[in-house]
């Protein structure tokens, strides 16, 4: 976290989910859970777990001294602890974090905090996804030049595009919804020895306390929970980064199909008043390139060793809350390009049409080999190597100016013999090449829909 | 691959499924369900695509030679189809690839490999669920010290310690489970645009001829797929270099409470005759280790340009095959380390002792406290940080060498005058401190015997 | 190492030079140097280094069975010994291997692939430079649009650009000339036990004969050799990606200001006659793109256990060699994309006239900024952000097609009460607003020619 | 940042340095140095220098207010800029950030942050090479067993451990002195149009004001110098982990050959009072474990896009100071780890003797090697592998409780009839097999008392 720099990499509504008091209030949150889930199992008195959870509540505790205390331990679950006990004072106090160990809280907190980051994080990505959506319909027969390579290659619909971003968009969103973060409840070495024969009633009276999932048993070393939800954050990073690098290369100078249009001054330049950068989509991916170093930071601290890890567990807390404040800055990001993105059909058809035909040059080829495959008697059968090499030629030609490329395809001996300037006109018309791409794209919109339909009914939204 | 290292960082059974023979019957596979799907289709004649794909079954193809020959267009699908175009010949040479773009070979030749690595690699990890299943039961009260930052803290049963393992097994399985990979068709631009309106039907046709799910749309740019199996495979890889290292402390020198058995000279140094390694487990953490860079590597290049990334694809290539290739030895390692070890419950017993009782102090406090908060007339109640202070004081001196941690204790005047002797002696044995250990291990047991009759069931296996 | 993708992944000559046989011959070039470096400190007698040195020279050794016999022990050095052992036979074979341990052969076999590696890669990456050294001699005065977030900025030359690359290879360069390799000989635990007080003059003659750098001590857990290779290879990766990213991007359809023209059908695309794709640099950025991952990888594995790893060692073969061949290949595709490549100074100019003269905005600023800071009497003095704002505005109703941006800046009451409409316009032309490129250039090049004549020098080479 | 995790995670005196305040300073100081720098180059008055330069010092800044102003532009130095204008006021506002753009800002930010942060490391790190090298000869002589994967191997001594890590600390704090941050200034894309021919005389008076060096060209796109500190940084972390984990095992319960001995209740255990745990090496591991990641985000995004990156410039700045002040951390966390460090050598003996002579049964085949290679007429010449067999007999009988090994080797026909009871009763003694462990560890203390004269000459201190 850092004022000067979150402006730009940690912005939106996660961010708060995953700062200091965000923590602070989940561990308390923990603690008092756990007091009042040992009442529940009748490990003691009621009353002693109203006391903690009150005090959990409203007590006051200084970040910055539990932070330098935690430098004695190793974490700052155990000055946290202390000092509650303390605040709690009476009887009760003896009753405060009975049971658990410090990696308990902080494992339970982690989860609470992700909990709540996701669900700070779904509705940037519902609505990403709906924008999406929305353009996949919009521009459902808006031709655009499908490049590959960053070459032009056969055209596309701008449709179609934004349908890809949707179908990436719901991958990340139901990988994140997959996840089911549990509770961790195991005491010093995961038995729950103090517990005595309670322990298991007392982490399912936690779990659904905290609305976390119940483990079969403590996890405090089995960290394929961590490892799942950095890899699905990680997911949707990747997603957002490929969105928004294509809004950055459709939006260049030269390409002009689209730009971001903000409020006020954004994007403007210090330097340069012409300007008119993409900064949403620009932050949106500088955000989501954290990821995979990150997600490396993650897996490659996975082992830990035997009851509680030397290193590895306190080597998660930075990358883990990092991740989720990344992801939800970039989502966010992400979210703002889309909301800001103009759209011009007429440039992205005056892009396709500079190359003057040369793009649907496959499809003469094709019918070559279609027509060639008829029964027509006169004519012989023509290979595919055969008439791709022939219009190649004439393409060449082309591009060199040696005229236009119906004329010299129509002048080809092998091509003309079989096709007419009419027909070669036709199939170099691009609007009318487009083959499954409205199909596509709608099925991508349709699969979006159902998906936002399911969610709505689970939640007994309306619609 | 090579032949030097790979002994080591890829045995078992999915190295020959990931190397460049697999690949080729893969892009093979694929053209040949391809031209299949198109006379189902009705594309053309199904003579046409009875001789490409039987031309694909028997025909010999030099991989050097297709190598070389891909540096010319960047990749090897484009040399291959040249030479399935001429070996296939006639009039079938023209339907060779229809409608098709290399990265349509390359991609669903990918998803082909990970399905066939996977499917090898499956009962590999089964049997080390099903090790760390079997040492859960035969160990449930097998006492062993429970080890924090690697200092012993509170007794565990290695069943429960396996039972973790077993967890993250099967976590690991069931992502791997999770899997759907697709089959991908799109040509060119993603539009099929040379299919005419039968891209969906080949699509679909293709898809259950090769076994692999039907897309909504193309995704040669939406890559989530690819980062999903990668997610999935680095999660195994972090379960089981956590395993693996377990092993590998477990089995030092001065702990010795497992060791690798394995056969003939395996583990023995080449220049010091009586040492016994745990080769296996190196192992398998060798290749574990592989995973969190080729993550990083396969979510780097998540972000792909427009119909086609410039190098993004390209560099898919070498991370997917090693992290399946290195996920499969991990695997494959670790069942060969679970098989080889021997357990010693008399060494976890008297490593457990060598504390001298120190280790269940937290049980003197705890009694101290709960003793105190009942309702006893005349003895004052102890607060827990009261008790604490007390009991760490006896420890200290025990550990001094200033005498047995009994007599100490009962010497204390806080202590003593709650706790009688025996009592004392009573709350320091580990055999009667295990708290749910049983529990929890019975618990992940039971879930991995049901998922194994599931899948039985499903596969209409017999038990 | 694959045959199928090698043509696109590890081309040009450092392939071979970490391959298996390369590996081979390197630890056999450590036995023979190790048997004649002892016979030097007098530890036997010469013939039996003479005799194992010739086995060494000239014995076949199967790389695929002593890949097999690694499994056993965990390493392909220890079977290789006891092969060689068997070969030289006879009294010299009780001094095979004397005094070393497995690690010592392949620590030092990959420092002598590295060495060799780099030797390869050498005049691959000097051609860069001296390619790009060219370009930005040839086009010092080569206008072309600078480019911020891809946008259209202010003008520079193309041989600054290319001068940039060239600082950029020559700084990629001088880390790879200052790696200095060192020799591994510590026997089993590092101490050199076995050869008594001999251990430093043997370690001494070893490293003359081998040409390698001798250590103070052994390094076998000491990996900063090992990690800080690994990052001169991931910078000079870096590089190459930047290089070849900004190849992609200038060849882009709708960029055109370079293109690479390759030999024969090279770039071509299966399925489309009229591509000529960037292949090289294409190939070029997905061989660098391997670089981050695993330098993670030798960077999260440089944590070695005690005396000898258990794990981590093993776990760095893959990726070092990956590491070497990857770079070596995305250099050698960079020499081919700049040897292909074919720059158009005509278009550059286009692209930057499409602006309108809006690009220059920024010196109307300067200059009413300028202006009105002398002491001129009628004229108020204009401040930076009102001048900015004033200029912006016209910027804007000349992109809004308003009318000629000179014309409208000269109408502006601001601005036209200070500039005359012709020092608007000179104001305006790019090629006079070209700052210190040139200059920056030279620099560069300078630089490069320096650093080539010592390199010249030191080798004793003629021009 | 963050006030709760970074007593663990960012302790020690480089936090400071890389925080929002730092970064604030250091973009003030650029600014100011620039100013100063253009009034040295005669481009205008020094009074109006001298004015920002104090504006500059005594400004106040709302980090949160520019914090949040930077999204607008997509980076902090823009609202900064025009602030500072602001406050500047008069004539001297239109000669602020003269010349430059915002990237010429944050990147020499960036350096002299790095330069400061590095300032402030470098004791630290000094402070544990000097431990180190303290502990390396005061335990010259302290035998130990050297351990290779994790199994007791053959004798070492604690010193020639500990010279292992003075080498590596060495080796990292040569590596940081090597680093020479140079100044950015370019103006919008590297040219330093607004400057005309003062380009060059304004940026080497800013070098040399701010004592960065100077670069041939402006480097906005040009990241070796980010990529090479993050090498750097990269590769003290590993060394700091080796060392922090080495630490760690020492210190097992089983091993107690080193512990950590904290003030007050550091490393004590919230629950387990009689725990030690060395949480200074844990934390220090937990730090150093950021690295890996880190670097290859940085080397992940060292690919910028034409004259300034849309993504990877801004991806930057989080690793960059992440990786500052994870390392700082470390090396500070490792400094008191080693101030805290007891070693106990009377139990490092007792760990070596358990193995009852096993460990240096390679000597007695070593020997008879040796005296088999004499001349000596009656016995016959033994082979390594033939006298290695022998041995591993006898062990594995000792290991199996069949009796002491000198007895059972001296019983061998093979064996006992070359070798005395005695003889072989002295070869199996640790003290007397530690080979060149002494010349080792004392090159590595005498090439780092070398290293620190130098420093201090350099730096004009007294011894």
């Amino acid at each position: 976290m850092s004022e000067l720099f979150d402006g730009v990499l940690a912005t939106g509504p996660v961010r708060p989910e995953v700062g200091d008091s965000a923590w602070l209030k989940a561990m308390l949150d923990f603690e008092s859970a756990l007091a009042e889930a040992s009442a529940d199992a009748g490990l003691f008195e009621r009353a002693h777990a109203d006391r903690i959870a009150r005090t959990c509540r409203e007590a006051y505790f200084d970040l910055a001294e539990l932070g330098a205390r935690a430098a004695a331990t190793g974490n700052p679950a155990a000055p946290l602890v202390r000092e509650l006990t303390a605040k709690v004072g009476g009887e009760a106090a003896a009753f405060v974090h009975f049971g658990a160990t410090s990696q308990d809280v902080l494992d339970t907190a982690a989860m609470l905090v992700a909990v709540r980051a996701l669900k700070a994080l779904r509705p940037d990505l519902r609505a990403c996804a709906d924008l999406a959506a929305s353009f996949a319909e919009t521009h459902s027969s808006t031709v655009q030049a499908g490049r590959t390579l960053l070459q032009q290659a056969l055209p596309v619909t701008f449709g179609l595009v934004a349908a890809g971003w949707l179908a990436g968009l719901d991958a990340a969103g139901a990988r994140l919804d997959a996840q089911r973060p549990a509770v961790q409840l195991g005491g010093a070495t995961g038995t729950l020895a103090s517990l005595g024969a309670h322990g298991p009633a007392v982490v399912a009276a936690l779990a659904a306390r905290l609305e976390l999932a119940e483990p079969a048993l403590p996890w405090h070393t089995e960290r394929s929970r961590v490892t799942d939800l950095a890899s699905a954050l990680g997911q949707a990073c990747g997603t957002v980064s490929g969105i928004a690098r294509a809004i950055v290369l459709l939006a260049q100078t030269e390409v002009a199909e689209v730009r971001e249009v903000g409020p006020g001054g954004s994007g403007g330049s210090s330097t340069m008043p012409h300007k008119r950068n993409p900064v949403a989509a620009v932050a949106a991916d500088a955000c989501a390139r954290q990821a995979p170093g990150l997600v490396a930071a993650l897996l490659g601290s996975a082992a830990h060793e035997h009851q509680r890890a030397a290193g590895a567990w306190h080597a998660e807390w930075r990358p883990f809350a990092e991740l989720l404040r990344s992801t939800g800055s970039a989502v966010h990001w992400l979210r703002t390009s889309l909301e800001r993105l103009e759209v011009d059909p007429g440039r992205m058809r005056a892009n396709l049409d500079t190359g003057g035909g040369v793009m649907l040059a496959e499809r003469v080829t094709t019918e070559l080999v279609a027509t060639s495959a008829g029964r027509d008697a006169g004519i012989p059968a023509v290979g595919r190597l055969e008439a791709h090499d022939a219009v190649a030629r004439c393409c060449e030609r082309a591009l060199a100016g040696a005229g236009d490329l119906v004329d010299l395809l129509a002048a080809d001996p092998l091509v003309g013999s079989r096709l007419s300037a009419r027909r070669i006109s036709d199939l170099l018309d691009p609007a009318g090449y487009l083959g499954s791409a409205a199909v596509f794209a709608e099925r991508a919109v349709a699969l979006h829909r159902a998906a936002r339909g399911r969610t709505h009914r689970e939640r007994g939204e309306g619609s």
